[in-house]
């Protein structure tokens, strides 16, 4: 008798098959559910591999839209950006994915959804807190002793995959392991320690931490080398309306996009011609960890920098200090797993509304893995050419700036006095 | 009799020229102070130029080494950027230069100090909140009546130059005025609109703000043309200590700098070569308008990005998390003028303590206008190579994590009970 | 020849009568303006004496339901508390004053608005930045040379009463002045020394601050004092709804209050009854000194207790925390005058958000000069009795907190490795 | 043979008896370990008692003078408060116990601490996390599923206790537990309905929550009941240097107390008598529920008014609003635990650092529930009453208020231009 029916967030990959046949030894039925977020994957390859493992059903949704229109816009309204650094590519994926999943579950009358995260990521728990807003029970094999004490290293999956019919990669495994979707490409310190490997981990000697060993240069797949691409820029206008990117203009070739999916992956086209993106990083985990990562990010790096440029241009400087506050909320309530969050439903809230009147067109030139704001022009910007110029007074009195001047130091200079002060630095 | 001594800082130019000779004609003694902080200038003709004005007295002070050491220093601790693209090349150098003007002031017992800067710019405030620290008097010539109504324009400031036997530049300014100093060099958009431009100011159809001109190419002093840069990177390694780099080692050609200032010039010369640092950016004046500035910052950048990478290393992620915080606030501070504060003294205080054990190396490379983190290494980082790993447990459970995800679910769970949930975005 | 009209903030007292009389002197047309929030005035006289010195018109104008509604609930739903115990009276009141003394401008006409505030504090900001809104002239004559060079102090402003038959106040001034509104009434020290001032200003010797002194007893008019207030309680219900009170029951006697306005009267009426709200401080102003207030809030001390109680009891916890952070930013915003701001408007609308589920009812025990909360109900908060309870297991398991604890200190484990920790305060 | 030695935090209750016995019976050598840290307790009879059940040493530790030198006092420089509301007498407390504890098993080389707090509440977390900072392992039996499903109830624990010659309290327990200090006495509700309880928990046909039930008022133990306090004040006058009282004097009586911990007693003793501090609020656990607590903390709610007081007389205004972030960030990681982490760590040293100049004499007034500050004095107040005065100018001119307001405005001009504003609330 079946212990219950699980869906499985399924990608194709070893992990996943064994997964999905480990969990029908146990005795579930299994619904593998393949989720296609933009991962340059053969779906088709992908289900028949499932149903061949067993699988009751397979599901194969593709949520590039929503992705792009329900992740990653409200992303590029907030300037998310985790420790000045990560733009969030996994982190928003992950409850976009899990989503999907539930409603499959419960539109399947499944018991369970299982995933194939492991127990020291952050995966799991953007994965389990989405999940927990539908009260599904979640199986998470890295986490069950059954499983992880079974499955100590690579060898045991490869074992295990051969006795049951699992195909196995040709290639050995990469000693980075990856995460793919439409907005980044992710890399983490995997498995296998490297041939190209230098110096790596701890020094016996010296206790010192040393992550000075960089990846080959042959595993990245969104960008170009920037060493080896075009030595001449391309040079986008990119128009916004209400924090979102709603045209993509190629200035020279006169080409645009105006739906959120074109527009996205035209970004990602130009970013990765020009390999714009790419970062080495050690990040702080929600668990506690410190861990390294490396990131390609082509289109979400260009749209961070012209999101950027626009919203400063027409926004309140007070207002976008405050916003400024709610975006770093943002990030780390997204990056910690808190999507489906009261707190970050409120800040969405709040963002959304700050983004009224960020609107206007930005020029981006994109060159040699960078981005350079050429220029902007708004309907609402309180910019006034009149009001800055030194050749106007326009209206605005020299003076006032001398009482403005004066007011702002009776502090200081009670301070002073008090301190009978004398400069420190 | 004169109306007692006023200490000007004085950069050679043709405004501040022109500001000695008036206030001379209105009766001060004039001491000029000439500030080297590292700009492009003939200091001895300036010298020469300032006396055969007719200043009494003239300094000229090479404060590159306090400027590095008790300025940009404090500045990279605090990984200060305002509004998320700055690097308060100018805003960190008005105290140096101010703090240097008034002990001079008080040395000399002069009763007034004077500045050129306009009465719409951030300047003014900078220089003279740094002054009220010591109670001198101040004269802003650009904030008198009948000073600025005599001089409308530039023309009035040619015609009183030819008239006083003020050297005129030859060349008619460029429409772009500028600050240089050892970090950065800026422009803003200034009085002659420019030939080069295509589209500027308020559309008088839409009302938009357009501000969508390039700046010739020729006006960059500190930085290449990334296009014309070299096709091959520059790697160096920077070690930090306490939060500031204490040697710089270009990998491949083997040589070192030790000292700030070396450092710090060295890092410019690197960055300039391959076209680091430049952005084009508005931003929010204290004073409470928009404006346009260019920057070019090679070596800043570059030490930015290092920074922040030893930075979240080494620090822990909750304290980094409030030191966030309070880098805002430095910069905000910094930028407002506000660096000689009871709050931005706090706010050091608060900033150095955190970078105790931001030790470390870090190797960057530099190509094309970007900076790429390649990796790193600390003697203090709680990065753990071994509990971060997959293949390795370490004193790690992965069950531990379930109960962790359940006890961050429990609150979700709640609300999501009295919220009867469905998904929102 | 007229200058132009005037609408002057006219309270009746003594120094905007002089103001009044003045400005016609000026050659102004003048408008009286007489906003009632509820304080404790004769508006017909005050009328009479206005018409009777020469005003053109007189508006006399009911604001206190608007008072409460639009200016009163905002702040409690902020939980507004300047440096964590001012509430605001003062500060809320000026937005609604200036905002309907701007519509009158408009509507007759009027070139300039007028106010009687000094220099030298809040009000003369909040009454103004509210009005550069909709761009009328102001004139602030208590920073008009010719005004306050001859009125220096209070004699001058009684010689002149006298000179222009402007009524004369037959008790010579308190020397503490005050602001009264709905909400509370603001003593501030005083022109004149007091007699019952033992020790005050600056101790020569010692240059320490001394604030010792004790308002008198018989100042107070919204509230009892304490040591004479009723032995027993006035037990209330109050009602919430989006986070303002809807209904307040007097549980003894079964009265209830349904308005906004006449919630809040009765509020100060048992408030004023009991001794509640009476606070002595030193605030820091906006223009940057430090004064001493004395304030009796009676209502919106019952109401500020109550709504942080229902808010506590029904919010999120994590929406919380950032609520909390943006009622600071609204309460210091608010203080310095910015409540029509873009940023304001901004905080506002998020505060507002949060409030949808702070419904309920809240019970309140008000004696002696205390409020005590004694219980709450609500139909919206995720308070679960079974969860929380020590016999109840319910839907929690007691594991789940040793795998959070552990996460948790993953962090906390690698500091102390580092630091080979051994235990510091 | 042993399972090895625990060191057992043992309060000479029911619980911690039971739990004695059991860790025996499970085969562990048991080192009672008793903080007085100033609960009513008699320590001589609880040492005899842990010895009669069979410890194999017992420890009792007087912790109070620690415990108000090195946790009550970085409270009050912090003006620590949880939820604006919990002055965190328990949270404070538990690192204090937890820090001996952990010493204790160092010196006796056990390998085990144990405690006896429940698998929901905060005060485990706050336990082991100061543990983890040195290694030793952690035995919580209300999170062990053999003995947490044996003593499913009070009723166990009696039955237990009863078969093991534990003496039984004669008493029925109260339907409050409590947690007792020198700080606070908390009452958490507790395991049997109470008689008293006239509505409580979900109602079943509203599911509203409602926690309207009112503690009985003989369960107070270090407060009067307000309403039977004496109807005349004590005044006293409380001395602060760098931010921690140094001395505290009664005004009429002439009494003095000088060492923190006489200091800290002696406040309890006249709050006591004047019913002050008692609250009866829900809070958010860390856990993620809600709970409802009723709190009495007489001396630490005098000092908290007292401090808040004079710091806001003698720091510098913007300081201070960078200090109140941190000692929100303090009072939220001391809740959830966090006394001993590098942030709390980090947090303390700033605060500590804002502290120096806190420094004088606040008089107040203790009467029927409520602490009135009467006024302050201090040789370190940037207080000024030239400056503030309305009849004497000062170094101030009023004109330059003008400036500042206008400066102030242009932001909101330009933004009311865009707008094409019309008054919004």
């Amino acid at each position: 008798m079946s212990k219950g029916t699980v869906v499985l967030a399924y990608s194709g990959g070893l992990d996943t098959s064994c997964i999905l046949v480990w969990l029908k030894e146990q005795g579930y039925d299994v619904i593998a559910y393949l989720a296609n977020i933009g991962q340059d994957e053969d779906f088709d390859a992908a289900r028949k591999k499932a149903e061949s493992l067993g699988a009751k059903k397979v599901f194969v949704e593709d949520l590039r839209a929503e992705f792009v229109e329900e992740f990653i816009w409200p992303s590029v309204q907030a300037n998310a950006i985790y420790e000045d650094r990560y733009l969030l590519g996994t982190s928003i994926a992950r409850p976009c994915i899990a989503r999907r999943q539930v409603l499959i579950a419960r539109q399947e009358g499944a018991q369970y959804v299982a995933h194939g995260a492991t127990g020291k990521g952050n995966d799991q728990i953007r994965f389990e807190l989405t999940c927990y807003a539908l009260y599904p029970s979640i199986l998470a094999p890295w986490r069950i002793p059954e499983f992880y004490n079974r499955f100590k290293g690579r060898k045991d999956l490869m074992d295990y995959a051969q006795k049951h019919g699992i195909p196995v990669p040709a290639t050995p495994k990469a000693p980075w392991s990856m995460d793919a979707n439409l907005m980044h490409i992710r890399w983490v310190l995997g498995h296998v320690p490297p041939l190209w490997q230098t110096r790596l981990g701890m020094d016996s000697d010296s206790c010192a931490a040393v992550l000075q060993n960089h990846p080959p240069s042959d595993i990245f797949c969104m960008t170009k080398n920037p060493e080896d691409s075009p030595s001449a820029p391309d040079v986008l206008e990119i128009e916004f309306s209400k924090g979102v990117p709603v045209k993509v203009t190629h200035l020279k070739e006169g080409t645009s996009k105006t739906t959120p999916l074109q527009i996205f992956t035209y970004l990602n086209e130009i970013g990765g011609r020009h390999g714009v993106g790419r970062i080495d990083i050690v990040e702080n985990r929600f668990i506690g960890m410190k861990c390294r990562g490396i990131y390609e990010t082509p289109g979400g790096t260009i749209l961070y920098h012209a999101h950027l440029d626009m919203e400063i241009f027409t926004m309140d400087r007070e207002v976008r200090r405050i916003k400024q506050g709610l975006g770093i909320n943002f990030s780390e309530l997204v990056y910690n797993g808190f999507w489906y969050s009261p707190e970050c439903e409120f800040v969405r809230h709040c963002i959304a509304k700050s983004q009224e009147n960020v609107e206007g067109k930005v020029q981006v030139s994109v060159l040699k893995g960078h981005v350079y704001i050429l220029g902007r022009e708004s309907p609402k910007s309180p910019y006034n050419e009149e009001l800055v110029s030194m050749d106007v007074q326009g209206d605005y009195n020299p003076c006032d700036a001398s009482g403005f001047i004066k007011i702002n130091a009776v502090r200081l200079k009670e301070y002073n006095r008090l301190q009978n002060y004398s400069f420190r630095s």
